[in-house]
Parts: C-alpha cells; sequence; structure tokens
C-alpha cells in the first residue's frame, strides 16, 4: 500500500481479484485501527485532573499506541511486497528440470520470507491488545466502550495474522520452521483472546452494564 | 470521513484526541474490510472450472459483499456526522431552566439519531459474517484463509458495533428504546460470533489443519 492510498482505495482494491492487498495487509491494517483507538483512550485520559494518579501510565500507554500504530501500518506495505515475491516466485520458468528445482528453491525461500510480516504484525497486535487491557482499566470513563473496541478488533487482527502464518507455513516444506511458527502463532491468539476477554469484563463492570 | 481521505491520515485521525473519528466509524471501516476479504474470496471462485458447481452462489456472494462494503464504507461518513450532532448539542447554552431544559432534549434527539449508524452497521457486519460463512464452506480453496479472516474481522466489526450502541443507549432517558437497542446488539453478536466459529471450523477442515 501506498500510505498515501485513500480509504475507499484500498477498501476497493481489498475486494478486487487484483493478487495485492491481501489478508495480511487486511490484518495489519486492522491492527493499526485497533492501536489507534486504544491511543485515543489514553490521550484522553492524559491531562485530566480526574486522572492525575494514572498519568505516567496513560502517557505510556501514548507513546507504545503511537509505536505499534505506525509500525502496523507500516506492514500492511511490508505485507504486500512480500506476497507479490511469492507470486514472483510461482511464475518463474518451469520448462526444465533445473528451472522446476529452481523455481521450488525460490518458491520456498519467498515463502518463508512472506511468513515474517504476519508474524510481525500478530506480536503487535497482541502488545495493542495487552494496551487496551491496560487503559480499560485506568482510562477516561466516557471514553470505555473504545477501549473495548480496541480490545475486540485488536484481538482479531491477531488471528487475522496467525490466520495468514498458518496460510504460509501449510506451504512450507521446512517442516520444524512451519511447526516453530504455528505453535508462536496459537500461543499469541490464546493469549489475545485471553486479553481481550479481560479488557472487555474491565470495561462492562467500569460502565456499570450487562455484557454484550 | 471524507471518502478520499489517505488510510494513513484516518488511522492517524482515529488515535488523536480530535472528536471524531471515534469507534463506531472504526467499527463500520473494520466491517467495509470483512467485507471486502469475503468479496475477494468470492471473485477467486466466480469464473474457475473447479468451481463450476457453485458459480451462482459465489455470483451472488460478490454482489453482496460489494453492497455491503459500500455500505458499510458509507456508514464511517454518517458515524462521524451523527457524533458531531451529539457534540454540538453538549455544546447548547445552558444559563436558564429554559435553556437547559431545551439542551437536555436536543441532546437525547442526538444521541437517538447517533445509535443508529452503528446499529445499521450491526446489521450489516452479521450478513458480511453470514456471506464470510457460506464463501468458506464451497469458496477457491487458495484462498480460504482470507474467509476465515473475513469471518473473524467481521465478527469483531459487530461487536465494536455493538459496544457503540451500547455506549450511547447507556445515556438514553428512554428506557424502552434503550432497552430494544440493546436486546438487538445482544442477539447480533452472539449470532455473529457462532457464524465466526462455524467459519473457522470450515476453514480447518477445508484446509486440513489443525485449529489455531
Amino acid at each position: 500500500m501506498d500510505n498515501e492510498q485513500s480509504v475507499s482505495a484500498f477498501v476497493e482494491a481489498l475486494g478486487s481479484s487484483a493478487p495485492t492487498p491481501g489478508g495480511g495487509a487486511a490484518a495489519a491494517l486492522v491492527g493499526a485501527l485497533a492501536a489507534a483507538l486504544a491511543e485515543m483512550v489514553a490521550r484522553f485520559t492524559v491531562g485530566r485532573n480526574a486522572y492525575r494518579a494514572v498519568e505516567p501510565q496513560a502517557q505510556a500507554i501514548v507513546q507504545r499506541t503511537e509505536q505499534a500504530r505506525v509500525a502496523l501500518l507500516a506492514l500492511v506495505a511490508a505485507d504486500e511486497r512480500a506476497f507479490r515475491a511469492v507470486s514472483a516466485a510461482y511464475r518463474l520458468p518451469k520448462t526444465s528440470e533445473a528451472e522446476r528445482q529452481a523455481r521450488e528453491e525460490a518458491i520456498q525461500v519467498a515463502l518463508m520470507a512472506a511468513m515474517q510480516p504476519p508474524l510481525e504484525a500478530l506480536k503487535l497486535a497482541l502488545v495493542v491488545v495487552t494496551l487496551a487491557r491496560d487503559i480499560a482499566l485506568i482510562g477516561n470513563a466516557t471514553v470505555l466502550s473504545d477501549a473495548a473496541c480496541a480490545a475486540t478488533i485488536g484481538d482479531a487482527a491477531a488471528r487475522s495474522a496467525a490466520l495468514n502464518v498458518l496460510a504460509n507455513a501449510a506451504l512450507l516444506h521446512d517442516a520444524e520452521a512451519a511447526a516453530h511458527a504455528l505453535s508462536e502463532a496459537r500461543a499469541a491468539c490464546a493469549e489475545a483472546a485471553s486479553l481481550r476477554d479481560e479488557a472487555l469484563e474491565t470495561v462492562y463492570r467500569r460502565m456499570g452494564v450487562e455484557s454484550l
């Protein structure tokens, strides 16, 4: 993604049958949106008299969510680049046996590289859900539903990133690397889901409402 | 949102302490991204020999996901407009008793109106998760992880929209309207979660992989 691409153009390109953007890019963008929501709640907490006691924590959350937002947005483009490299490898000639072997090796190298952006997005999405849980506990009570949205959307970003790791790992010949990535993805998914539930329960409790 | 706003500008504005965009706009955009992912899988299914048997269903899913994508994107802007109307009502003068009463009435009218975009986004997100489940069952096997992402992200969009309904309903004096909206939100959330799980199980089964 060109970062200056319009929102509607990006969404339309995602829905098209063009090879990019795909699910990995969408997962990273969804993660960036979650980071931004948690950041917004933290910004509505900093500098308010009623929240003086948690000012240093809220300040730290502003900084960390901003970093995660910027890094996740960069991963949208990184995912598209990596995916294009996989497509290019699949288009290599396969007439002779030597060509077939070279193509197969190029595909495996590209697939391994293409697993890195979703793995990175997964780690960052987990950080975002953690920060959303943190700001749900201490943040400005008037924007708590946004903290719950941040946790919900961040969890979906983590699972979507993990699904892209899974899709890539399924094509890898290196069984050990695939198993390692999958085990990392599975653990991060479980942790994100649990942190999301914790954030939601916190928001329902602080808002004094029944859970959805 | 101006639909021509860049992706990075939208995400940055979401993270800022500017009053809009907020969680409702984010929920609608996340829903549009989910619709686009399901649409993409359907487009990769249409016109392929191996999927001739499901061509009419895939065609119908292309059309319905495209409609949902466009409608959800329009709700991003609608949510921002409705939120600005609520803010404007809160800024009305409250010096005299008559002013206080007029302001309170204006706030209630604006809050009721502001509940409509997230309610609409919730209904559309539920449609998107349903279509993601449908395309997960019949869609092109090479892009199944994208169908799973569509269901995951669509479910998060539904829950985020519901959280915005909840936040609005909590401020309504009309207890009956609030209870009605909440009950609708709760039912749609439960259905979205169940459809998401169905889509994920279908994708894991068709990919022949263990679930995440």
